[in-house]
């Protein structure tokens, strides 16, 4: 493995981990108050758009990444969906 | 330009634009209550590397865009930063 590999690979680890510890704050708190629901829609529909590419591409790398990525993105974007519409019934004036 | 080509920009694309909603959202609401510091502190370090890894390869389209994820990264990083240093200076015993 050069020494270009082990940056790709450091970069693909941090962009991929990163977004446990949201989901995990995410899941604890319930609270999405500062989330962008545009933000999460967009990132899921891209990373799914990633795994279709990595599945074409028969990237192995590619495609683990990206289903992690996407299991923890749709977990953020389905919490953020669900305090939405429980605001909106609370508050149907909004 | 193929069809895998096509799909791959999309991809690129929509992961690379969906943090613009979430810069705005925090640079109009200044709350970044929900938002994780450890994954913008991981992801900006993250979209960093794949920054140097395109710099390595030459490859424009990986550059361009993630100099665009990474100035909106540390927008939202930054404001997360400096938001949990006020709440601790407001609130010392936290």
């Amino acid at each position: 493995m050069s020494g270009i590999d082990i940056l790709g690979f450091c970069a693909a680890f941090c962009t991929t981990i990163s977004f446990l510890p949201q989901a995990i704050k995410v899941i604890r708190s319930r609270d999405t108050s500062s989330l962008s629901l545009a933000m999460y829609s967009i990132f899921t529909i891209g990373v799914s758009l990633w795994l279709a590419y990595g599945l074409y591409k028969q990237d192995l790398a590619m495609i683990i990444a990206n289903i992690i990525t996407l299991v923890l993105a749709t977990i953020i974007l389905a919490t953020k969906i669900v305090n939405d519409v429980m605001v909106k019934r609370n508050n149907p004036a909004q």
